[in-house]
């Protein structure tokens, strides 16, 4: 008999140890790292001391870093040669309300079985990002425990303000740019395709936040008086928020699809053989039929095309019952998604200047601009996008596909300005893991396999 | 030398005992009568007493009649022969919030300067409608004074309920029809054209208001995952409200302008003669274009043609900042303003369909409808208006024009239905009486000309 390559007998501990790594994920749960709510501040210190001593039992030289905010752990392997990993997770959690929800106590992890049998743990953070940051952690500890040392040198960043808008993270990136530096990230807070189908996100669109108010009279005014001779913002608002899609459901404003690139014909053959269809994907929201461009898979409208979305409008009277206002202005929150190579100042100058084309006489139009944050688009070609799909293909048996995400993760985008470093995003989120909200879960598949995963993510990338 | 006819004589009488009126009015200023606001339910009793009280020293036989709520005052002359008018007016008022923007307490009545120097009445209700009341009660006791009897049959009918939507009003006017009986009703509730230009209101716009509530997915999406998928209930709604006038300002539901007529010809004369301009009526509120019709005159827009307005919107996310919601529905009222012919449930049915013609896939809608009233149109040469504008025009030294309101006062068509009776309106408000509003005012010499109306009008009827 000839003796097992390292790897396996990596996987066989991570196999004997899960209970135990399942108490650490545990312990880590039952902390209240709420990081949205300052009533909250000492249980996110304490989520971050717990993380870095359990990192340094595994030989890491672990610290809690201050930040403008809630602490950000900081934890190097000892020095190795060969490629250096950073890994980014976050302890923070969403807020728990409403609490009546829940079927038990968020804060008291549980195991339970999920309506085929299959078991779950459920706590606020199962998934959501405790349950994957100890994916990698219990990974590199049974790599440790094999070997004695850890298969590569990693930096992991494990903060603690993600769910509140990561408002410190980049100042302390920036701050730390020479310690953090490395030549892969890995960030372990995104899902698999489907629960036989592991995945890795490499496109995130961008994010352009605005809020729109159109202003008329100066004051309020009663619609008996004024009405059919007074501009109505409402009205005004109304028939611009219309006006940003034509009927064939793509976005009106001049020069927005600049810099929008189609997708590779082997990631769209991809992407077509994976079927998602609007029964799956609408059906379970009550809707049937997709609203994107026409002509467009689905899964381009959600991953891989710019959308735009009023996220909010308010004006006037919005009580019960009726009264003739006619208001002196009315607003809304209008959103947009961006993808490749959009520029999200030019979309915010873009939006502005439609919206100023179309106020007529007597209005006047104020703009709030929040978050405008370019797409990411990660190198389909990139060695350890390549290595990482061969291993999670592996240890899934199914191949793994990468896919785009519609939403943000404002940090990919930070390593790659200032530390010029490109992301491998895996995670092993499920679509009904509830993430934040009542009785979030994290499969005990997801949980055992994201660590056999990470074992071998590891063993591919350390070569 | 002859003896001054006796309207003469009563008109001296009002002028000598103008300091009398006022005592009175400020006594009844002085009484809190909110109606809305259930604290000041024993304050509307009061001034219901009062009010009886004073009409019986004048000779009217007055009773404090329960309604469902704040009681109603009728009062009673003596049996007469030759026409019989019915009085309304009310005595409940608006609440004073916010009562910090007051220069002087609401309830404590004062005789101010105004900027040209004119005396005015300062207080809560000063004009609406206890002011107003008085004029006509202060008519009535100089014609007793000078003549010893009343010079018309007369009804008096004052509720307290005004303020908070006549409630219980209809209801009291069908159980009281044959007792409320009369040739003619006057109410005095109104405005002047302007400080110099008595007015009597033959028209008053209809309402239709409706909320209608669009719902596309079963729960509220993250735009991040469903942004170009899933339908977005704030773009349908805005889509409709945008879609509400055309580009010459005409309302683009089918059969909305269905019963709408146009102005006989001496009354658009008169109209156009008034010269209601946009300086002078929008640019006081920050506006300097009318959005009506196209070809119409100001006046017309705001009297004589029918309105859509939203008067509220709301939908998705409107707090502080940003949240990326796609909500599962938005909400909408509206409300139009009718004239003429134009009927109520039709123009319902109308905008109902013509939102649901505009629905896309995946969307539902609901209404709640709220109310629905008719435009009042009086007819422009009945007897008592002839004689009404002459004697105002004998008062005021300048022609008495008839003018549409484009608020709705739902009295006028229950006495219309319920007693078969016309109204006649007239009232002495002006535009900058601040009803409604902190540091209400009633011109001095609104109180003052508008008793010497009423004595001429009186004079003129009665024959």
């Amino acid at each position: 008999m000839t003796s097992p390559r390292p790897v396996e007998q990596v996987l066989e501990t991570v196999d004997n140890s899960l209970d135990q790594s399942l108490d650490r994920l545990f312990a880590l749960l039952r902390i209240k790292s709420i990081s949205t709510d300052s009533a909250y501040a000492k249980d996110c210190v304490a989520a971050a001391e717990w993380l870095a001593a359990d990192l340094r039992t595994i030989g890491f030289s672990a610290e809690v870093r201050p930040t403008g905010g809630h602490p950000a752990v900081v934890a190097k392997s000892p020095a190795a040669t060969g490629p250096h990993a950073l890994f980014y997770g976050h302890y923070d959690v969403q807020p728990v309300d409403p609490l009546n929800l829940w079927e038990t106590p968020p804060f008291e992890p549980r195991i339970a079985a999920g309506p085929d049998g299959a078991k779950r743990i459920v706590a606020r953070g199962a998934c959501d990002d405790k349950g994957q940051v100890m994916t990698f952690v219990e990974a590199c500890r049974a790599w440790k425990a094999v070997t004695g040392s850890l298969p590569m040198g990693l930096t992991l960043l494990i903060e603690g303000e993600e769910e509140s808008g990561s408002k410190h993270l980049f100042d302390f990136v920036k701050a730390n740019a020479a310690e953090l530096k490395a030549d892969i990230a890995f960030v372990c807070d995104t899902g698999m395709w489907d629960p036989q189908t592991p995945a890795i996100t490499t496109s995130l669109r961008g994010l352009v936040y605005e809020e729109v108010k159109v202003i008329a009279a100066d004051r309020d005014l009663h619609s008996g008086l004024f009405g059919g001779a007074a501009r109505n913002p409402i009205h005004v608002l109304s028939k611009i928020i219309g006006s940003l899609h034509d009927d064939q459901g793509r976005i009106t404003i001049p020069g927005f699809y600049d810099g929008v690139q189609e997708l590779p014909e082997d990631v769209r053959a991809d992407w077509e053989a994976l079927d998602l269809n609007a029964e799956g994907f609408l059906g379970p929201i009550g809707l049937s039929q997709p609203i994107g461009e026409k002509g467009r898979l689905l899964i381009e409208m959600v991953q891989s095309r710019p959308t735009c979305d009023a996220n909010g409008i308010i004006g006037g009277y919005t009580g019960e019952g009726t009264k003739t206002v006619i208001p002196s202005d009315a607003s809304a929150k209008i959103s947009f998604r961006l993808v490749g190579g959009q520029d999200p100042l030019k979309v915010r100058d873009a939006f502005h200047a439609f919206v100023r084309a179309q106020l007529p006489a007597d209005c006047k139009v104020e703009f709030i601009s929040y978050k405008a944050s370019p797409a990411i688009q990660l190198p389909w070609t990139m060695p350890a996008l390549v290595g990482a799909r061969a291993a999670l293909t592996a240890e899934w048996g199914k191949k793994a596909v990468t896919i785009g995400s519609g939403g943000s993760i404002p940090i990919v985008g930070d390593f790659k300005t200032v530390l010029g470093v490109d992301s491998l995003l895996v995670g092993f989120g499920l679509d009904d893991d509830r993430v934040h909200s009542p009785n979030e879960k994290y499969d005990l598949k997801s949980f055992h396999k994201g660590i056999r995963s990470w074992v071998r993510i590891l063993d591919a990338l350390a070569a």
